[in-house]
């Protein structure tokens, strides 16, 4: 029972030797790969880098205890950086306590909600975001987060959180750009770059491979830093224009709830609602990915408690919000993380780093971290996503383009809700025209098959209508008006049947709108029935007073109905030769 | 061609004097009724009384040419007095002059999104306000539009626009009224309480019947306008704390376009929105069941545009916001309105009446005027809806319940937001647990059913599920959800086959999910298959790249996909004597 709630107990009681170094060399390679993103990401955020460095520690800590996956590496993502800069940017200006103090209450609200959803067992929730939308949406995303990087890049004060803010600052300010701070970031962009592929291909070259291959191959980012900061301390580039991190307090964070403000916290509750579904529907993508390579599952439930405590770890430790990361879990999973605990030990090695080696990025260029933030980025992008997706279906092409659009031209929360508005709408636009049959019966058989499609014989005083979906209050209505419909259109009309054959559930609305219908066939000397009623349904149906108040009957099949309605077609037509001719193919 | 779009052109061509004499009888005496009502649905809105006279002109022309509805009696409605007077009071103190304007803006708004919702054919936007939730919140709405009659009924300052409000003030204020115009409330409300039943009786005891007595039963609101304002005025009574109407501008409105304030605008957006739905729902449920008593039909489109445009009418005529009355409605009915000529002709009237009568008002006491507003809510309440709906389903229930209590409690719009979102939500929670069964094959026959219910076979290597709905966002995540379980469940597993039965259609998201399964299962080493995918899905499918990935292969049937994945227990279970145990009778 304990156990069902701390899975590291399940895990922990068969920890190994070969386990313990397998979670040490995983835990190595993460912590190498995330002292220099967590401080580009908190650099992105808008936070002093050691936002990033905090949201490397107790929340690892936490998600190990509860979490789910042994491979997710959680910590601080691109993505949700780029939200926390624009939420808490809508309430502060960078820089100004207020700033960092909005950030703390988006992790804790988000972390909250992700809490609540997965107590309530709520997680179906993140299915609002369909796939298109959070495709498009981490583009655009992505495109935003490159420029505003510029700004670190070229040392020009380019500045802007949408394109249209973006792209006049750029041509306002690009001749003030600094030249050592453009060919520092050259130097590292282009390393890096390279080192994605090269790096792997050179150490084969001198005769590495394997493992420590393996490792070295991911030593790039830490090289591009050491190096660059060595470059800045040697040459003073400092004092020429280009932006250095700075002091870094040394020491672990204190524990501390962040000062109350209720005013602000109403403002942050939607961005932090959106920050909380993004972050879910990301890192459950990874995990599950990640577990199905060795055949492990993943809670749904349990994944948002856990990413929940860990923002909540986030806001009391003056860090930034968490999620899982795409490369880091991929990193880690590679390098063998067997158990959560390499999180753990992340964590541990990433305050041994903060104690320790804080005075040594003194010197670290911004330009080295927005280098770092543009190559993690590169991999966000996917241009080809909006063709593929339109091609396959006008519907999600368009939800997708119009996330991708309004997040680029307006912002990203903006982006997000016109997706998810979007795409409700045209699921709702489909399932409000549920796809119904006028049926008939196939000569010589006691079958009924839709007119528009077979060669069937009907009669001109009963209506027989099929639905092919259950019945709730998107597609009540149109049931409603077909039938309206049909009444006008047939004058000799004086039998209504509804075949229920897929009808699995009819809600409050489909029932009101079958009352209605009946008693609009009432008041025209028309009667309604129902045939083929699923059991579960009927039951239900009992509990109201349609079935009492039905001016037709309810019928075993829908030949009943056919037999009592119309006995001398129904018979004419059994007795006809049995042939059952497609008046079409699709 | 342009009869499809000015539906009078046709009405008009055939146009008879039977016609006319029914359709000026049904016009006298919806005017009779819309005379007290509009000027007291204006004092509801917190307009001034000739707002509620002038939208039941213009607006009833513009009905009456464009809509397609004979008997709807287009005007001022109690609900949309209160969402307007809610709406308009967050923006401007009752009385101010930016009150009155955020009125006209409201009823623009509301007249050009309904327009253009009509143009764009999007009237299926309508079916996001289920039945429960329409419902309770007209009851809840009924409850305080009664509430907010208190302070004219008994002459004493109460006010509030929710019940935490109201019920303060009403004990802080109930010292403070004004015996005469209780007295006056308690005999004018009483006379229309007993006419409602009274009237009728007395007409025929005194050998009254047929079409006149009908016309005189409603007479009702008149006579108590008529005789409340005699006492008023020979009594003196407005010298002794009885509030009166007073001067009314007599003539007809100025045509004028309100001041532009982009500002407000913004402001009026979502109240607009939520009085065009709730509107255009109430309009079409009215029109809707008048029509099928003539086996008439209705447009839905086209009644979007038709009320559109009288809403836009409404805002240039310094009117207030209007839609199908339902007691007028069933009285233009029963009294044989025959074309939509009717409600031209009731505006023709009520533009006399404005021009002649409004001197004759001056004394006309506010306490009728709210008298005849609770007696017109009393019909809108409906207190047994909830437990009926609740007996019914748990669900709808709840979202009935949820949107009554935050109406009351928290206001109008709230209210309706509260109940839609969580509608939804437990529609998206429902939809995104689609019926999944997995299958086995019954014995002796080539079929396959649910192993939960059946006594079928089953391969220990071969997954076989089926899933009986379209798969698209919303559950997308539940079959991936269900398949990566299998994939951690059964050690054996090496074939997973996904019956599409039931599958009329894969949306991108599902697609994604459906190609992230399979990406899954190969990291396992397991195939994926699909079996008995329908034609246009599997044209669908073509154009994607999942068939070519697909690590198995699609057979056309289950059976098909069984003989070649598990031939050997395929070929026993044929060969085993035929039988279909059901496990369960559900």
């Amino acid at each position: 029972m304990i156990a069902k709630f701390f899975p590291f107990l399940t895990w922990a009681r068969t920890y190994q030797r070969t386990t313990l170094s397998n979670d040490l060399i995983a835990a190595l390679v993460v912590t190498i790969m995330l002292i220099p993103q967590g401080m580009a990401y908190a650099m992105l955020a808008g936070l002093p880098p050691q936002a990033g460095l905090y949201g490397a520690m107790l929340p690892l800590i936490l998600y190990a205890l509860i979490g789910s996956s042994p491979a997710l590496a959680v910590g601080p993502v691109a993505v949700i950086a780029l939200m926390t800069a624009t939420a808490a940017g809508n309430v502060a200006d960078i820089g100004a306590p207020g700033f960092h103090l909005a950030a703390l209450w988006i992790a804790l609200l988000s972390g909250g909600m992700m809490l609540a959803l997965g107590l309530l067992r709520l997680g179906f929730l993140a299915n609002f975001l369909s796939h298109p939308v959070i495709s498009g949406f981490i583009t655009a995303a992505g495109l935003l987060i490159a420029a505003s990087q510029l700004r670190h890049l070229l040392g020009a004060d380019i500045r802007g959180k949408t394109l249209p803010e973006v792209i006049p600052s750029f041509f306002n300010n690009i001749h003030d750009l600094s030249l050592p701070t453009v060919l520092l970031s050259a130097v590292v962009l282009g390393f890096l770059l390279w080192s994605r592929t090269g790096l792997a291909k050179l150490l084969a070259r001198v005769g590495l491979s394997g493992p420590l291959a393996k490792l070295l191959g991911k030593t790039a980012l830490l090289i591009a830093v050491v190096v660059s900061t060595s470059l800045v301390w040697l040459l003073g580039l400092d004092q020429h224009g280009v932006a250095i991190v700075g002091a870094i307090p040394q020491g672990l964070p204190p524990l501390s709830i962040p000062e109350l403000d209720l005013s602000l916290i109403q403002l942050l509750m939607a961005p932090a609602l959106m920050i909380a579904i993004v972050g879910y529907v990301e890192s459950m993508s990874i995990a599950q990915t990640l577990a199905a390579k060795k055949r492990q599952s993943i809670d749904p439930d349990r994944e948002l408690i856990a990413l929940g405590l860990s923002n909540l770890g986030a806001g009391v430790t003056n860090a930034m919000p968490v999620t899982g990361g795409l490369s880091r879990s991929i990193v880690n999973f590679d390098a063998g993380a067997a158990t959560p605990a390499a999180g753990a030990m992340t964590a541990m090695m990433i305050a041994l780093a903060v104690v320790a080696l804080t005075p040594l990025m003194y010197y670290l260029p911004s330009a080295t971290l927005a280098a770092i933030i543009i190559v993690a980025v590169i991999s966000l992008l996917d241009f080809r996503a909006l063709p593929r997706t339109w091609g396959y279906s006008r519907a999600d092409g368009a939800a997708m383009a119009a996330t991708m659009a309004v997040t680029l031209l307006i912002g990203v929360e903006q982006g997000l809700m016109a997706g998810v508005g979007l795409s409700l709408m045209l699921f709702l636009y489909r399932t409000s025209r549920p796809h119904m049959a006028v049926v008939g019966q196939v000569p010589g058989t006691e079958h009924f098959r839709n007119v528009a499609r077979h060669a069937v014989i009907t009669d001109p005083t009963v209506f027989s209508i099929r639905v092919d979906e259950s019945l709730y209050f998107p597609n009540a209505r149109a049931l409603e008006d077909r039938i309206t419909q049909a009444l006008h259109d047939l004058p000799d009309l004086r039998h209504v049947v509804l075949q229920c054959t897929a009808v699995n559930y009819i809600d409050a609305s489909a029932l009101e709108s079958l009352e209605a219908v009946n008693d609009r066939l009432k008041a025209a000397q028309v009667s309604f029935h129902l045939s083929e009623v699923k059991g579960p349904v009927m039951d239900q149906l009992e509990r109201s007073h349609l079935v009492e108040k039905l001016t037709g009957s309810v019928f075993l099949t829908q030949f009943d109905a056919m037999q009592q309605l119309a006995p001398e077609v129904t018979r004419a037509c059994m007795e006809s030769p049995r042939c059952d001719t497609k008046l079409s193919t699709t």
